[in-house]
């Protein structure tokens, strides 16, 4: 049995983690969560899980109302009481399915505290990799990534010897507006760029699908979790998400395994410490898999896959300042600031304008991390 | 160094493995041959390969002008020569490369001398499997296969823990007239069959191929080599011949090796008894393998491969009619005697008259073959 703090229980993560913990009552019993203002799916998660001692959302005020509702439950909120709920919550295992940057603080706390992160949140890894990785090497914390993609890495590369491996390739949709004429992504609407075709997921990843950023962050967390160079991870567009992501032997034999895109599995595998048979996506009969696709991606298309690989090349500044100004560039974009394109553009200037600092404290990443952000609401 | 014969080798194989004994001089030594009418083969493989001391052709006549040509070279001809041959020859490894049923009772014999036998001839496991895999497990001789399917089953299956696996597949490019309506294929003529869209090969098995005998037998060579029950065997339609043949683990994994179509490594495969590394297809940078297309077969179309799994459910003797039988009837469609769509018809009539013997001899079994094949030519 394992106490279980989720961070960001009301995006959908963090809901399919929910539902894993209901399903297996016996592994896991819920102590914490945070949500960001959603009160409303905090409360009927209060109502639904009574084992719940603390809990975490933005506004005080309503935490002041809640106070009185759950008189057993001790409320966090504002500035510092995502750190003090992480601090106060007694857990084995976290959940970390926060949205952006504001996920990587946590991540580095839970593993500090020597516990099982299981990581949803990609930023973390992209801003804040070297420092989860010393983390790692020197304490007793565990990390397993809730991505389909890694999952599915993870999986296939239990099965072999690594030496043998000559490539890890993540596979990829394209997004929303894979099938839009480059020439008119300058009129893509949000709208647009937010419907996927194979998965439902939350807004900032959606706009990170249709413009392969998301892609470039996940080259980057392969990089860090699994320990293989950058010239032996590689992107491949696959239509139909059916085969997330896949390992090729020096001998010429291909590994992958295939399902139905859902997030549950890949939840569960982290959650259960990669110790149970699981599939990545849903069951599907195999004769389902009739028709799979697979090409290189196109870098004028997607410029941005590119910028992450140069960014892991030249050190971890660049990639601190990628994952920054993509999430304000996205912001801006999702609220009709600035047009699609302009994503590119704002990502590109702020990277170019980085410098290069190899190791950076946790300090210096925030640091970067705000400038980058302040940059890239000027431009 | 081990010393090898060649049975079949004026055909496809027999000159691929001719190619892989020049490649491989310090692990391979040529002692003896045999081709059917190909004098000319036969004189300049003479010629190159010193190291021959036996040779078989079907001819006396042509066989009494060479041993004059080649004094050091002691020849064999006529019906019981092949035998004689295996019998004097001596070698250490044989590769039966014949074409049809001819080439089992070499394939036992070679057997019963507790050889290495690498095995292109279809025809042997499908007609005499079972005393096939009774040789194997009393006696020391090796059976491996030279099929790119089976060697990429093989070479999958080499890889994980047989309890984990789900199912073989078994790709099938659907032949030359995959593409013709299926009210048009009572016209089709032996032009037409041996266009094969992606394999070169001989013109039997080209046109066993268009009538997907091929991947009956292939289900029934699968059997016999891998001892998986046949509801475990799969044929997938694959158009691309790119992926030869895979497995399915239980937890959802696929396991496949790709290349493009190329005989060389199967043979290399068999010869080197399995223990090199090697890719079933010749290398192609996996950015070629682009489509991949998996369907299941359409039974109307391709009646053999359905009837095949009943044959092999039901027993030995109905393999055996099914082998003869088709082997007259491609026969008699290449010589324009009947038409495309009574090849099924010839094979399904033979079949369902042939009485059940579970076990037959090999006494038993050369009555069966015979007595189908008069079937077949008479109807």
């Amino acid at each position: 049995m394992r106490d279980v703090l989720i961070l960001g229980a009301s995006g959908s993560i963090g809901e399919q983690s929910l539902d894993i913990i209901k399903e297996n009552k016996n592994s896991f019993n819920l102590t914490g969560i945070s949500v960001g203002k959603n009160s409303d799916c905090l409360i009927s998660t209060l109502r639904e899980f009574p084992s719940i001692k603390y809990a975490y959302l933005i506004d005080d005020e309503v935490r002041q109302l809640l106070c009185n509702a759950f008189p057993n439950v001790i409320f966090f909120a504002g500035k510092n009481g995502l750190k003090k709920l992480i601090n106060k919550c007694s857990f084995d295992l976290c959940v970390d399915a926060l949205v952006g940057f504001v996920g990587m603080a946590p991540a580095i706390q839970v593993l500090k505290k020597n516990k099982i992160l299981c990581l949803a949140n990609k930023e973390a890894l992209v801003s804040g990799g070297t420092i989860i990785n010393k983390l790692l090497s020197k304490g007793k914390g565990k990390l397993y990534p809730i991505d389909s993609e890694h999952v599915a890495l993870a999986k296939c590369l239990s099965k072999v010897n690594l030496n043998d491996v000559k490539c890890l390739h993540i596979t990829a949709s394209g997004g929303a507006l894979r099938n839009m004429k480059i020439e008119d992504l300058k009129n893509a609407t949000p709208e647009d760029a937010l419907k996927h075709p194979n998965w439902s997921m939350g807004k900032k990843i959606t706009i990170d699908c249709a413009t392969m950023m998301n892609k470039g962050f996940e080259i980057i967390e392969a990089y860090y979790l699994f320990h293989f160079p950058l010239e032996q991870i590689s992107v491949k567009m696959h239509d139909e998400s059916l085969i997330h992501s896949y390992i090729e032997l020096k001998d010429g034999t291909l590994i992958y395994d295939y399902g139905k895109p859902d997030m549950h599995n890949p939840i569960k595998y982290a959650m259960f410490e990669g110790l149970i048979d699981f599939k990545v996506g849903s069951t599907i009969d195999l004769s389902s898999l009739t028709d799979c696709h697979f090409h290189d991606y196109d870098p004028k298309r997607y410029p941005l896959t590119e910028l992450a690989k140069q960014c892991l090349k030249q050190g971890a500044s660049k990639m601190i300042a990628l994952n920054a100004a993509n999430e304000v560039a996205v912001n801006r974009f999702l609220n009709k600031d600035i047009k699609y394109l302009d994503i590119n553009k704002i990502v590109q200037t702020v990277v170019e304008k980085q410098r290069i600092i190899k190791a950076p404290s946790l300090m210096e990443i925030n640091y970067i991390d705000k400038k980058a952000r302040k940059e890239a609401n000027k431009l």
